[in-house]
């Protein structure tokens, strides 16, 4: 069997991640590959040091990108900060809470979950009660915006609730970084990771992360080496550090990190703030739309994410036969449901460069007429009306 | 501070990696992202393990690139293999051997370090005394190709000691693989590493790894969890496995292995063991050139790999200056001397697309004008006579 080259059906990206990639963030990454250690190179990495702090809103000197997918900037996070025997309360409503408590094991920490309902927001009142309950926790870990249900937590109360109890936060903001407001230093957070494929519009395959003096201060002061090698910040800070020689660690990914160079640039560009309302205006569009088709978001308004819409699969439907129609018919892909909600739900996407009118046009175009054919009826132009007239009031209607 | 664009200098790649990378699978990295569940994503996934398994020439089921760089191969290597108090030998005769020695530790196991000499091969007399040593060790590791020296160990004579003693090996291929021959099942090697900057020629940010069924067993048997979540292959496998439905396990770099797909096609299309040749030849025409100009490689001739030349540095000369000149004046990047070599040597890779004529004479120019600069003096003209005389016998001279 001979293997051709390989060219992708060129899709449309609405579920939770990847979301489609500008051209020139595209272009970028086909720039020519030059060393890892070349001094062209060294200035760019600051460069992007420089635009991750912007995007993270801090000042944290620690702040880059980890040469691997969003899960490995978790488990940086997880592997420095928590030592064999620590307890870290973790918060689990939706799948990549589950995910926080694993990494608690496998770094030998020992995770206190506040179980949360999947499709809710983190309840405060929870965790203050499990902190309470647990005097020895010194970290609270919690996910910003639930991937697997689309449902936002306030990162900032909960933040002031673990200072209350001499508690450091991780904090997983993969969907929400570049979407919808991360205020890393006003918010007091201290280890946050993200990804590169979804509101920063990249591809996939980078995972920026940002540490505060305080994180940096527990790192510094373990007693046990960190069970990763490639992870260990000690070492990776030494490649990215601005104040000195630096030491190769290992490979960077140069051609990926051109790419996420340049959707920084243009988030810099759009403006981080424009860019929030964007993604908000967008999401009440496109909501308007599946409100008229008779669909129902499961996640309650107030804390909803603008980015990652998760949508009731109507009765008699096979949500499955549905994406694949969309998938094979109009080359869009929307995302499934997870863990409990999987059959459930769709997630629909209006992530970064995805956030657009034309996105959210074809989106109810075609669930309005597949779902028509499937049986379930809503009007197609009423739902085309209701989004074109909130796309009609501007980003900054209330 | 507005930060723009960023276009990097278009090098030429002759050190230890990144190789020079070929138009193709630049053009290749830049197509249009599409999802890491879409279906004609799995089937590209499906071929990547085909072309894998040729150029690892083995028939291993799991076989597939990691989503991070070599680092993180190997750390998958040493995660999963060994356990908690485990014995494993490790050789080290340069830095990736130490490097290897620091994953056991983190792994939780004893390294038993046989301390080789920088700039020669592993020695199997040494390796036999260790394992006897040590009757409890289950584990051999060693490095293939170390990127350190350009020393080339013998695997398929240290695989079948370390059979001898009922030993699984780990062994380190990120230079060797795709430059000169790797044969996984041929020598019986059981958890092998590589990375997909190097003689593959793709963009730095991959490691494609395969792993025996005697290999798989010990991971199986493990009466621990794996150290990491993200690179536990109890996972990992659920994604790249091709009997059940593909369980979600982490955002795979979509586009980067659009880049390693095009990457082996252009391998397979060559022919492995035409590519082998090749870099031999271009090794020999460089050695002749170099030789002409009075400079000396350090390894001896039946320990040199031809895909990485380590050159003293002449008395007198200030290797980094010569580098900057290098990468300056003629956009020709080379490498220094890493650990006890460094200041030492100088590394000159020949791999992958970088394995060529034109990257020889362009080598042998520079180094001979620039040598003569600073008053090393060398006969330019017979340098490039000496290397064009090897390129004229064809590679299958002797």
């Amino acid at each position: 069997m001979t293997i051709h080259s390989f060219n992708p059906p060129p899709r449309t990206l609405m579920g939770p991640g990847p979301a489609d990639v500008h051209p020139r963030v595209l272009a970028a990454l086909a720039r020519p590959t030059i060393g890892h250690l070349d001094p062209a190179f060294v200035a760019m990495m600051d460069e992007l040091k420089t635009l991750l702090r912007a995007t993270f809103r801090t000042q944290n000197a620690l702040t880059m990108p980890v040469s691997a997918p969003g899960s490995a900037g978790m488990e940086m996070c997880f592997l420095n900060l928590v030592e064999p025997g620590d307890e870290v309360v973790v918060c689990v409503n939706g799948v990549f809470g589950g995910r926080m408590r694993e990494n608690v094991e496998r770094a030998g920490g020992k995770p206190i979950v506040v179980q949360g309902t999947w499709g809710r927001a983190v309840d405060p009142d929870q965790v203050e009660s499990a902190l309470g309950q647990h005097p020895r926790a010194r970290i609270l870990a919690f996910v910003h915006a639930e991937t697997s249900t689309g449902a936002s937590s306030d990162a900032k109360a909960l933040a002031a609730i673990a200072r209350r109890h001499d508690c450091l936060t991780i904090v997983d903001t993969v969907t929400s970084l570049g979407g919808s407001p991360v205020e890393v230093d006003a918010w007091g957070l201290d280890a946050v990771y993200s990804g590169s494929q979804k509101c920063l519009s990249c591809t996939p395959g980078l995972a920026p992360v940002t540490f505060s003096e305080r994180a940096l201060e527990k790192v510094r002061a373990r007693t046990t080496k960190v069970r990763s090698w490639f992870l260990d910040l000690n070492l990776v800070m030494g490649y990215w550090s601005g104040e000195q020689k630096r030491t190769y660690h290992h490979t960077a990914p140069v051609n990926a990190l051109y790419a996420l160079h340049e959707s920084l640039v243009m988030l810099a560009e759009e403006g981080l703030e424009q860019t929030w309302k964007r993604h908000r205006h967008h999401h009440l569009a496109l909501r308007a739309g599946l409100e008229a088709l008779g669909l129902e978001l499961i996640v309650p308004e107030a804390e909803r994410l603008a980015q990652l819409n998760s949508v009731s699969v109507p009765t008699g439907i096979d949500e499955a036969v549905l994406r694949a129609r969309l998938l094979q018919r109009y080359n869009l892909e929307i995302g499934a449901g997870l863990g409990d909600l999987a059959g459930k739900i769709w997630r629909i996407g209006l992530m970064g460069y995805s956030s657009r009118p034309a996105n959210i046009l074809l989106c109810l175009g075609a669930f309005a007429t597949e779902l028509e054919a499937m049986g379930h009826h809503g009007d197609a132009g009423a739902a085309l009306a209701a989004a074109r007239a909130v796309l009609d009031q501007g980003f900054d209607a209330p």
